[in-house]
């Protein structure tokens, strides 16, 4: 921590390696500026908890939680606590202050990639092996140590997957959720959770403009799992048989596009339907699923004498941020009778947005969608939804009989959540995204979306003014795909890898890359709650220095 | 916290709800017994985090951690952090001594179900709304409050579930895998959680007698999850083109006892066997299945022109913890070419005891298992694995094209585990349980076992002292059922369940209850860490005084 404006003194009472207590004292520099000119800086406080006790003055408070900010007046005797993870600054409006800091455990940096790889993993093989006891405090050593050598998903420059940052808030529910340990299989045993749980479902279904019903949703192992849950709900209603005969002989046909996610050919795989029968339908330029070969598609399917199931758009994909046109994909699915699965893992958010809400534009037409909360919104891993309008589908699906020692009758049963999920024990997550949303607000979460939306012009414009760069696709969300010239300025398709890979050696910054026709590009992922327009524009000055 | 022995005198420095510093000076009641006699008495901090430097003196401390004790003496400077949901007690070894105790926050009783439910519910229906923003220091009120009213799964009174209790080990794996948030899907997203995966997976096949190899094993969304992979992976070994041509017209047999888990009814509505396709086997009076049964059902089915796929043996059952004999089992799977799965969510820790393992003889002969690691052994909900002695048949099972935007070829890419999963994003949830076998070792985890077996045994010579308790079926493990008669002794089949409803409802105990062809009996699990027979004789004594 950086020393602030004005007369700050600050004595340390007490220093351990597990907790500091330091007392404070303000002063303004000047008896003509009395009011707030002794001032902390803008600092976070690595994984320590910082706790203060106002003993003298009146004090104002800026917390800096990424995805909003919170102001705050202290008077004698109150307490502030900055929770893990946040940023805070700390004015002295009064003439003079007292304060006492305690800091649990004491602040340290955080490592920014310092990264573990399979290399230096047979040096810890002794620490890794399972064998013998030890005592807490090596193990917490060791935790401490690991966590070090860990990828660093709470940088800006951290941007590999569809998510990036550690939330404080997303902290604050793990901790609730661990000191609460259930399981959501019943009501009686998940009272708090499931009432979360069915509060996130219904809220999120009242925005998509479907039935407000606990029941029309689930959360489930990740988007992946959501994907299969609509292939499985799919099959139900058009073959309930299928659940107590089968899959049968029958030829089911899942239509996805090009860019869809891998998880429809797994779901495919394990729901008895087979990977031949996920039928590619062809994409436009900017990835987007071509409406005319998925008529001709199923036109086809049908011709052969299969049975066309369900069509899964893409709200968001995984690579160009692309999303299908859901309004003309509703009409050809209601006009052969399929079912429209959205699976809005990464672009599911804009739903909170009034300006980008247009992207899924009909998404009410859909049969079902995939929510995630821990991608954009910052969730804890996994935080996913599957949300349907068809409010008994779920209940249908997957309520089966065997589990009275568990889902007892009673006036509560109803609200049994288990019978709706394939999980018996389910862990809390709802209270994850429940945490999230309750502090951002339903505005708040659709103003953090516009902000990314924003920036991402900002780092176009400057790309755009970069000889050494070049935009892959115009992009409709926050995919941001680069590609980077190598300093001949010659196109070489393995360039963007190249420097993807050095970055990521030389610990500056750990981006994604893909490829298309001309080659690979790097993929940045505009995420992290306390990104800005530099961390942007830094981390591809570094990948133009790459030699 | 109630006073200690000796001299022990406390002052308050700093008093707020969010921390407190205290400091205390110890002396020896008298000058003829002059070290160890100042003690602070054995105690839990409730949810709080317990800091203490010694200043002065000499100090020994007892920290119990439920499944094992440390001791640590600790001499001037040096500092102790009892972990969050410990208990422990302090004794000063010298003549006199001084410490600084930090608590963050200030030390609160934990509350003993003072529970939530759906008439409550509508209480708080604007706080659990998700509308507008909340700041963050009301929304940690808000969820402290949800705290308070969540079901205590801590308590040791509470064995409504296969757990419980709340383990200091499993809230510091908690926070690091919340600190480290990533995906499990890419070893390059996740070298130190991948690596530590990978362990328990090795290690684990190796207590079960299997090659101790990472691809054959995979965390998974729970025991259920385990118990579908199992009939996934035993398809595809059995019919490896279902994976691209679906199910197809051949029907498949899935076999279980009637005490199996109801997920595999589940399994077979979702992987489309169809449910009519599970066959239930007999069991016998002690709820184990009943081999000559299974093959008198295996014949059957193939002269119905079905395809016997599985058998699903369970290593300690929901209601009775019964073992199906494995040995039996197998020598028919192997006759007749059958899948042998053995569903360990429950009793697979009797693997760790050298005194217990003869439950599941045999187990290495097994095709597949399921292991819990968050019932028992007290690991984060959910921590469950799919362990296979098939090397191979995971990858073969789920590994699909289309994922190369995130599964690059690299060195590495042999380690990224999410190839065998069903998952994409994936939590660290291997964390859990590798920090709870670090701390008490492999012996200690069997040690632990065996506490609990002793345990129950002291309880049933007291049960059967009570002549209002009837035991309903002589128990292999952990599972106390216990039938409970009216006061006036006649037979009542409602009786068992109406105490359980009563002991709820008047916050006393959560336990479960069940029913055979005599009525209702209360089912009682031991498996908090904490949990000692006067906790036990106290449940049943509430249960003999309901009227």
């Amino acid at each position: 921590m950086s020393e602030g404006t004005g007369c700050y003194r600050r004595e340390i009472l007490f220093s351990t390696d597990f907790f500091e207590v330091v007392a404070i004292e303000w002063a303004s520099e000047s008896a003509i500026q009395p009011a707030s000119q002794a001032m902390s800086p803008r600092h976070n406080h690595g994984w320590s908890q910082c706790l203060v006790l106002v003993q003298e003055g009146t004090f104002e408070d800026q917390l800096d939680l990424g995805m909003k900010k919170e102001i705050r007046i202290l008077v004698k005797g109150e307490v502030l606590s900055t929770p893990i993870g946040a940023r805070h600054e700390m004015k002295c409006k009064s003439q003079t202050g007292k304060t006492l800091h305690v800091y649990t455990p004491k602040i340290k940096e955080l490592t920014e990639f310092n990264q573990f790889n399979s290399a230096l993993e047979g040096r810890f093989k002794s620490d890794l092996a399972l064998v013998g006891a030890t005592d807490i405090d090596t193990l917490r050593n060791l935790l401490s140590h690991f966590k070090d050598l860990s990828v660093s998903t709470h940088s800006p420059y951290f941007m590999n997957q569809l998510f990036s940052g550690v939330l404080p808030q997303m902290l604050i529910a793990e901790e609730f959720i661990a000191q609460t340990k259930t399981t959501l299989a019943t009501y009686e045993a998940s009272p708090v959770l499931s009432a979360m749980e069915s509060e996130v479902v219904s809220t999120l279904c009242e925005k998509i403009g479907w039935p407000t019903d606990p029941r029309c949703g689930i959360s489930v192992p990740g988007g992946s799992a959501a994907n299969f849950m609509a292939i499985h709900c799919a099959r139900q209603k058009l073959l309930p048989q299928s659940k107590t005969k089968g899959a049968g002989e029958k030829v089911l046909k899942v239509f996805v596009s090009a860019e869809a996610h891998y998880s429809f050919k797994k779901a495919c795989a394990v729901l008895g339907i087979g990977t031949d029968n996920m039928v590619g339908v062809a994409v436009d330029s900017r990835g987007r699923m071509d409406p005319q070969d998925l008529e001709a598609q199923i036109l086809q399917c049908r011709e052969q004498g299969a049975l066309p199931l369900l069509v899964a758009a893409t709200a968001g994909s995984t690579v160009l941020g692309a999303f299908d046109d859901i309004q003309s994909l509703s009409a050809i699915c209601r006009k052969y009778e399929l079912w429209l699965h959205v699976d809005g893992a990464w672009g599911g958010p804009v739903i909170f947005s009034q300006k980008h809400r247009h992207l899924v534009k009909g998404i009410e037409l859909a049969d079902s969608f995939t929510f995630d909360a821990h991608k954009l919104i910052g969730a804890s891993l996994t935080s996913s939804y599957f949300l349907t309008q068809h409010t008994d589908i779920l209940l249908e699906s997957n309520d089966v009989s065997g589990g009275d020692y568990l889902f007892h009758s009673s006036n509560e049963a109803t609200l049994d959540r288990g019978r709706l999920s394939w999980q018996c024990g389910r862990k809390g997550e709802a209270a994850s995204f429940w945490t999230i949303w309750k502090s951002l607000g339903t505005e708040g979460i659709g103003q953090f979306v516009d902000r990314l939306v924003d920036l991402r012009d900002e780092c176009m414009q400057w790309i755009q003014s970069q000889d050494r760069l070049q935009i892959v696709s115009q992009p409709e969300y926050l995919n941001l795909c680069v590609r980077v010239l190598p300093p001949n300025k010659k196109h070489d398709p393995n360039w963007s890898q190249h420097v993807r890979e050095a970055l990521k050696q030389k610990n500056l910054a750990f981006v994604n890359y893909s490829a298309n026709s001309d080659g690979t590009f790097l993929r940045l992922i505009l995420a992290n709650p306390y990104l800005t327009f530099d961390h942007v524009k830094q981390i591809l000055q570094w990948a133009i220095e790459v030699d």
